[in-house]
């Protein structure tokens, strides 16, 4: 490139000055006020993002939601008082806000969330901030064809996670030439050196050889870096420009020094650092808005849910209803990691083939672009087997941190998968999902069940999941579609006052429960309730079992006793005052280690078969 | 490297297609006997494994525990028919047993499991058996100053799994010249071409960039796989074979053809397949023996715990018992992700720096390493701060399915942490780690307990976890310090049959509790348990506490309402039967999302404090 001559350029490399001046020192100065946080890892970025801000970042601070906007996501969430004295620089935020950080009640929290509104997702847990800056720069290319570009900015100690890795492989594979991270090569960590330093050869090889164009600078030289963020705006590959950076930057007593990670200074450190770096009063400078640009409106109609009469796996109707749901509502994009024909997620592609992502096996960045994705206003669905979900846990719950609205689909969950073995059978997942904030857990047991649930997920707030099943279950419901809800139950079988001992089953076991049921008829009416939804659990029908059946109670899950319905159910009923009315209850869950075998063997191996529900129901005091 | 002359190899090379010929056939027919199983994905990798085999691998099939061996692992679990092939081809198992593949109640489970005493570890979540056989490099490398060489085979599509390239990482940080992975390239996933198909360049150069050194091959050219084997064995550098493999190999309707993945062949198919390999009654080769080797006698003694008598933050008292643990034990290792000074397990470097790993911030191969160095013998424990153990979810259930013996820390549990912000605070840990089968969940609330925690976790069979508490706490125990156990729990105050009301607490809550109790002594008198075994958790004081109180009970915990102790506890009662004798419970957990604040003012705006547990002993009927 042809680098501006210095007279055209110096009196702007003075104001990227300025404003990193500003920038360190209110960087220094909030957590100074709040006694913790991580001046040193923000005074390493300082002048990478004085430069971003006042000349190539494209965002209008009096509209966040602008959908033309650009994203800038600080994957390195530790360096939020460099993130909040951004916004103080930007005039988003007053100076009075930006001395709350850390304090209860504050916007400013120790690593950045959404109750901001110009931050995108909560950032904190390292490694994540690029693979979502790259799920919304894959939502900019396509299927939105927005003008945006993201920038994402990450520490040097968060590249030895693989999802960083994960991420930068699928902005090279999708050429997100719309996509730039900014390594900030500090070279220490939190507790001494970084494993490769600043060895920026090494950074960019691996950069280069995951599909990305490496810039490699000074990351403390303002002209060296409006070069590299004019290339990376202008090129064709994503970038990545790997930023030789010193920790602590501009203040002599912190550059480079071992000891200050994470350390706030004390008041008369402040004072000293401020007097070096040159501390003026905080002042708002202008960045530049992007050009006016107005989204495709995309049409939203009511879904045309399939209605099985036959035997179908609920995995199959689960890949059907998103291709209904596709076809209905324009906003709605699939993701899945790779085996898209046994989630059936795979029956989305040719109904929208552009709003369907192939994420390859990387659960983390699947989960990671879905968050992204819901940034900028789509819907996303992303699936893969339930067992490989446990792989993105720490994505998960950080987006229920992020307020993210995502809907996830497991699928082959249980024993009930028989041969593949323990591997891929998930009996974690509902504990995992059931303990993420705000979360909503489904699981159902038949075909019609699950394209209406669905379709619940998809108008469904923060973050949603479905579990579904391997093989074939029979069709229980043909009727009241329409009145499945989150919250809600069904009784399948019993319902008067009459029954004797209630079985609560969800999924596969409901089935068991069912045949149970038949074989008791004559001797322990049972009351077989489908609980669909798991979280929220219908706690009223759970009370309303307790009450009709003097307190005989059964619940059947494939999944290991501990986190999932079971718990659900006795926590719901402890909750609503009734756990104490129960006079026996039994748990069948799987309680041992599982080999491979054929569904039915296997369920019944785990002791969570019709049998034994039979067995337990025949073993209630009283029943 | 100078190739052998064709006279001195060709007996060899004919000898290694003998052997692959037998390995397909083996793999045809054990998977179609099963009716499910992935054959094609097995004969890719055939010529590879049959020359490890045959020509490189040093291992006595009679005896599998011989600390000499070479440790050969299916990353690509998949290929289990392959695996199994192989056992057969070594004299291992029969072929009779090689025909009860995937049947139940047989040890040829669909993916690879150490039911069998020749597979090291599970595999089946892909990109994992790589990390893992890191790990064995890494104990072989130092402390074992093994002879041993660590070979491990994957598919080309968990090569977009971040775990992989977490795994390269540390093998070329740490110069691990005694690891081979093998690339079995063969261009197809589960739904079609994988992302980089054959570019075997792309592969090569990543992996070079991670250092390691990248052998690139045809594979299925048997002179070739034995020359870069040789190579492999005395590189100075960790080795990636990354071979051109064709998907179905061998067969002509299977060759590199779509759709066949993950399929068996039926009968006929079989015949035709069998026909044109030359199927020949299975027999047995030989394979070469490792030179004897004996490993140092690995001292143990009993550890010398410090006693604690001001208040002191559980992490600091488990750093401090790992040191004391390191002392006595020479086969106790420490792992950490880059956290050590806030996990405090720098504490056992300076004791035993050879048995102290930094695997920077990659929770995953954190996870797969201790479960490699296990493997070895070795008695790993693994920390970081809680909330990023939910990064190696996949690891620490697979661990289990691994029967894998390893010991976590999760540390900065709960809101308590402070400032930090929900991203850091773990309040899922407890509902994760529960959820594995056959963990032990411990969480104490005061130094002295926690490192006689620390030394029961030393002696503990499967998964263990503890959890720390960033925050000083009060020491509550001085006195019959050997007490402690799994499964134990301890009234802390009350312990009478005039107790009112129970509290159950575990870590930073026991502190609460304890205040609560002294505020209320002369009015609702509270027996106060300390449930540091969450699971198991002591079944018999929480009945004993709910006759004793008449009903009533009331759980507190730092950690979302779902899967933690709450659930623990009314999951125990009921299993006791006795759950049915609550008259009055109160959950108090975190229900709202937490900000920032000091951890005062969030353990109370969460409902947690001792405030909150007076007002909920006032409001519990009869109480």
């Amino acid at each position: 490139m042809a680098r501006a001559t210095e007279t055209e350029t110096a009196p702007k490399l003075e104001l990227y000055r300025d404003i990193a001046r500003q920038l360190r020192a209110d960087s220094i100065r909030c957590s100074t006020a709040a006694g913790s946080g991580h001046p040193t890892s923000s005074l390493s970025a300082a002048d990478l993002t004085a430069v971003l801000l006042a000349g190539h970042l494209r965002y209008d601070w009096s509209r966040p939601r602008d959908p033309a906007n650009d994203h800038l996501i600080f994957s390195k969430g530790h360096a939020s008082p460099l993130n909040y004295a951004l916004l103080r620089a930007a005039g988003a935020i007053t100076d009075e806000e930006l001395l709350t950080f850390r304090k209860l009640g504050s916007r400013l929290e120790g690593h950045p969330t959404p109750v901001l509104p110009w931050i995108d997702v909560a950032t904190g847990s390292l490694g994540q901030g690029l693979p979502i800056a790259v799920g919304i720069a894959l939502a900019g290319k396509r299927p939105l064809a927005a003008p945006y570009h993201v920038w994402t900015l990450t520490g040097d100690s968060e590249l030895t996670e693989g999802s960083i890795w994960e991420g930068l492989d699928h902005a090279g594979h999708e050429g997100l030439s719309n996509f730039t991270a900014i390594f900030d090569i500090n070279r220490l960590g939190q507790r001494g050196p970084t494993e490769l330093e600043w060895d920026l050869d090494a950074y960019a090889a691996r950069v280069s050889a995951f599909g990305c164009e490496p810039l490699v600078i000074d990351g403390h030289d303002a002209a060296a870096i409006d070069s590299a963020f004019a290339r990376a705006r202008s090129a064709e590959r994503p970038t990545v420009i790997v930023a030789r950076t010193v920790k602590g930057k501009g203040v002599s007593f912190l550059e480079d020094k071992e000891g200050w990670h994470g350390k706030a200074l004390n008041a008369e450190q402040a004072k000293q650092a401020l007097a070096e770096i040159g501390d003026l009063p905080s002042r708002t400078f202008a960045t530049a808005k992007p050009d006016p640009w107005t989204p495709r409106r995309r049409e939203t109609h009511a879904p045309q849910w399939k209605t099985y009469r036959e035997p179908v796996a609920t995995r199959k109707a689960y890949g059907e209803a998103l291709a209904a749901l596709g076809q209905a509502r324009e906003d709605v994009v699939v993701l899945d990691a790779e085996v898209s024909n046994s989630t059936h997620a795979e029956d989305f592609k040719p109904v929208a083939p552009d709003r369907f992502f192939e994420m390859f096996i990387a659960e983390q960045q699947m989960v990671a672009a879905a968050v992204g994705m819901q940034v900028v206003g789509l819907v996303p669905f992303a699936s893969t087997f339930a067992a490989f979900l446990t792989r993105a846990f720490d994505f998960i719950r950080m987006a229920a941190i992020s307020r993210a609205n995502i809907r996830l689909s497991g699928s082959h969950a249980g024993v009930s998968i028989g041969e593949d073995g323990p591997s891929q059978m998930a009996l974690e997942d509902l504990a995992m999902m059931r303990a993420v904030h705000g979360s909503t857990v489904l699981y159902p047991c038949d075909a019609n069940q699950t394209a209406r649930l669905v379709g619940l997920m998809a108008g469904r707030e923060g973050i949603s999941y479905i579990r579904t099943t391997r093989e074939k279950t029979p069709i229980l419901y043909t009727d009241e579609l329409d009145g499945f809800r989150v919250g809600g139950s069904r009784i399948v079988r019993g319902g008067t006052a009459d029954d004797a001992v209630a079985v609560v089953a969800a999924g596969i076991t409901v089935h068991e429960a069912v045949k149970a049921a038949e074989e008791l008829k004559d001797t322990i009416p049972l009351r077989v309730i489908d609980a669909y939804s798991v979280k929220p659990i219908d706690t009223d029908a759970l009370v309303d079992a307790v009450r009709a059946t003097g307190g005989r109670l059964i619940v059947v899950e494939d999944h290991w006793p501990e986190g999932g319905l079971g718990d659900a159910v006795l926590s719901a009923l402890a909750e609503a005052g009734a756990v104490g009315e129960l006079v026996g209850f039994a748990h069948l869950a799987v309680r041992e280690m599982p080999g491979s075998g054929k569904p039915a063997e296997l369920l019944d191996a785990a002791g969570i078969s019709a049998r034994h529900i039979v067995d337990a129901a025949m073993g209630l005091p009283g029943a």
